[in-house]
């Protein structure tokens, strides 16, 4: 297979992208044909795709029958189906093919968009998604690039979360920090509750700020942020000769899909002079409609903000978006400029550099996938999926609330539903471990005051009123059998 | 478009996947056909881009046609052309059609590898391509999963390179620095020299040490360190009371694939309990041909090492390869473990979550591309285009050399020829721009000592000995002419 041709070896050949991704384009569609009928969490043991691969890697080329035939037997088994209707775990990460294609386009096309000038497009396009989203999402105009802000792609939440509180970091130790590092200074400290995702411990301990520097604020019995308690901790802190530097506020929790009280804590932020950081990982998507964009309420003081096109919003992982008030505090912390990367367009000023907007230097085209879903869909297909699945968790919610067994934990605002079986903790883990292990349908847990709770996020590309129904159907038939066998015991 | 479906909107239709598919895969094949005649590097001016789309969002869905056909008229031309078999410029990244189908499919399954659990082919199968590029590349058995070692897939050696840093600071403070800062302790330092990446400063930056904390160890004529120089150093800092803790040496810098003497380095770093990283970025890759592996001499003693599949290997950005000699250490410092992510496989201890190797939280397949190309083309293919682009390396430096008007610069051990006209700075710096405005190819520059240098990296997919005589044509003709107009001005 290996001749020789165009380059040193036939290394890519317009032919066989052509004649060969057909292949692949079909046996694509067919499994999104059946995979609705596929086990929804792999049924694999540890070790069983290893096994079936050979020890090195081969020395002559294989053809593609082969590897398809592969991807089917090894690796298809292997997976956990996120894009089965039947998926209702951790968080929706629902594609469509439009984004399909426009990681396709990427891909084929092959560029690196670490500088404007390595592929300007890949830049403009980028910067303009995120004026579109701005104001599509209904975020303050303070993060749109015609002034001081912008937005950027990033990988995940987490990364952004990570590259907020850096900027936070150099803004509150004037530009000290990366040049002299943190050792000698007085403590800087993070705030947030014990509900926000654990990005924001991760980020505080790879910036050296350290986990007993994130000081955790009470909650209200919604699980959202206490904005006066916020304010009595930062003036102890302060009081303590500790340096308060970065607030994290969470529209939307992990667990339970909380909104901190962001007018609350914006405020208080103002008066300390304290970063505010805004993550809406999934939940922020909701206020592409009118209705729902509640949840922005007081983001207009927020330093930087950020929300996930890749789980709620028909867009490929990873696209994840992340704005900023002041592109000058974030370039400020990331940017360095070695001199093999210099060019008469980054030296002019005219241009945006996205390598110091973010951790890793090189970058994929990754705004294609998001102009081809938007343009695709249209904003009104994108609020129509939205909706409706907010609608199916509030009818979901409804069902809970009606049996005798189940109890709703708490409030729906949007797609989640925390609830749980009356029996004990025990009697849910093995009502999840038993649902999951059927294959029917897949949801996760989490643990709230140390009270286990199931947890059904309702989010698919095609999951619609029947699979939702289904999914209770068999939750109530299986607390069923598990209690018929607990009594029969 | 949007029409009532399977889901709430016909969000993901497979139909439409098999229909279009076909459509962007043409579109590929029709541009791979053409790269070769455009301009190299995009001939755009700031804007040109943003100022053909519109201001807004579109409410409305829209065709594919006219996705496609904006594509080609927007985004083309903003383009700077990677694929093309004229693009010397930065490092190759070249790609294939096999690492495209495998980008393609990672796309379309649309599935998470955050945990095992989340889909177990796509830790397994990663695990095992490390395992397979461990032993294909030469690198210590150290590195293999089967001992207390392993590899992971990164979005760049940046990352890479701050990860290392994060395990080497753990290691260093016992674990301290995760949850009490870097407040208070000693200083750490880390050491490199000049011409390491710019990345092993942003990370010194990132993780709190600071850029004042990383020590620049002196060099030879070739530009690589001085192990005796980075031991009297180390004991400088010790005795002084600092707190030496991460030495990253390079295998082939960017400005000029300088070589750090590994078994020095390495000799040095074990004596004072130091963590020695190896940066191979684009270099390594030659070593899977086995009379270019004398590059990889005394890696025995690194800790952490990493190499991108996505520069020199016809894999897809984004492919670093990183591997560490302790899972253990690497997990120390990223691991976090929230309730709602606890499950009966990460509990039993039997397997990898990778989440706890990396930054982020979430990640992509990306596994699959890289089993597709050493599948696609095997080690043999791949062995037979290093060895061809550093032939063609060679080539052009001897053209260099034997040409009067034109010197080598330094001494080509692989693929990367820097080498200059011998009128002034300034002289080159014209001929650059005027053969990249050209469109003809694109190469780039660096400077040594304040003397700026041009930099002709060898590596396109197709590139073959036509494109680098004609470049080197190009460079000749376009010296000419300039110093004809100097004479005549």
């Amino acid at each position: 297979m290996v001749v020789a041709g165009r380059g040193i070896i036939e290394a890519m050949d317009p032919e066989e992208l052509r004649r060969e991704g057909v292949r692949f384009i079909e046996w694509l569609a067919d499994f999104h044909e059946r995979v609705e009928s596929l086990p929804v969490r792999s049924q694999n043991r540890p070790g069983d795709v290893r096994a079936q691969l050979p020890q090195s890697a081969p020395q002559d080329p294989e053809s593609y029958a082969e590897i398809l035939s592969d991807v089917e037997r090894i690796i298809e088994p292997g997976l956990t189906h996120w894009q089965s209707p039947n998926f209702f775990a951790y968080f929706p990460a629902n594609i469509s093919a439009a984004s399909v294609f426009g990681e396709l386009m990427s891909a084929g096309f092959g560029v690196q968009g670490m500088l404007w000038t390595t592929s300007p497009s890949c830049t403009e396009l980028e910067t303009h998604m995120l004026d579109w989203m701005q104001d599509a999402l209904g975020l303050p105009v303070h993060f749109n690039s015609k002034g001081e802000g912008g937005g950027v792609i990033q990988d995940s939440a987490s990364s952004a979360t990570l590259c907020a509180m850096l900027a936070a970091r150099e803004r509150a130790t004037e530009g000290e920090s990366n040049i002299r590092g943190l050792f000698g200074g007085a403590p800087l400290v993070a705030y947030g509750t014990e509900h926000a995702h654990s990005s924001l411990e991760k980020a505080a301990r790879i910036c050296g700020v350290g986990s007993s520097q994130l000081h955790l604020i009470e909650v209200d019995d919604q699980l959202a942020m206490r904005p006066e308690e916020l304010d009595r901790r930062i003036r102890e802190d302060i009081e303590a000769g500790l340096r308060p530097f970065f607030v994290n506020a969470v529209v939307g929790t992990t667990s339970t899909n909380a909104i901190d009280p962001l007018p609350g804590v914006a405020q208080v932020c103002r008066a300390h002079g304290v970063w505010l950081h805004v993550d809406a990982a999934m939940s922020g998507i909701a206020a592409l409609c009118p209705e729902f964009r509640k949840i922005h309420d007081g983001v207009e003081g927020a330093d930087s903000y950020t929300v996930n096109a890749h789980k709620w919003m028909l867009t490929n992982f990873d696209c994840n978006l992340f704005w900023v008030r002041s592109r000058a505090a974030l370039t400020g912390a990331l940017g360095l400029l070695p001199e093999y990367l210099n060019n008469r367009a980054s030296a002019s000023g005219e241009v945006i550099d996205y390598r110091d907007w973010q951790i890793p230097l090189g970058r994929r085209f990754r705004a294609l996938k998001l102009w081809f879903v938007l343009r695709r869909f249209g904003l009104q297909g994108l609020q129509a999926l939205v909706r409706g699945h907010v609608a199916l968790a509030m009818e979901f919610a409804g069902w809970v609330t009606a049996h005798p067994d189940f109890e709703l934990s708490f409030a729906v605002p949007l797609n989640l539903v925390c609830f749980r079986h009356l029996d004990s903790d025990d009697f849910n883990q093995r009502l999840l471990e038993r649902v999951n292990d059927s294959g029917k349908l897949y949801l996760t847990h989490t643990k709230i005051d140390g009270v286990m709770l199931l947890r059904m996020s309702i989010g698919g590309a095609n999951t619609n009123r029947a699979h939702v129904e289904r999914a209770w159907s068999v939750l109530v038939a299986t607390a069923s059998e598990l209690r018929a066998a607990d009594e029969g015991a």
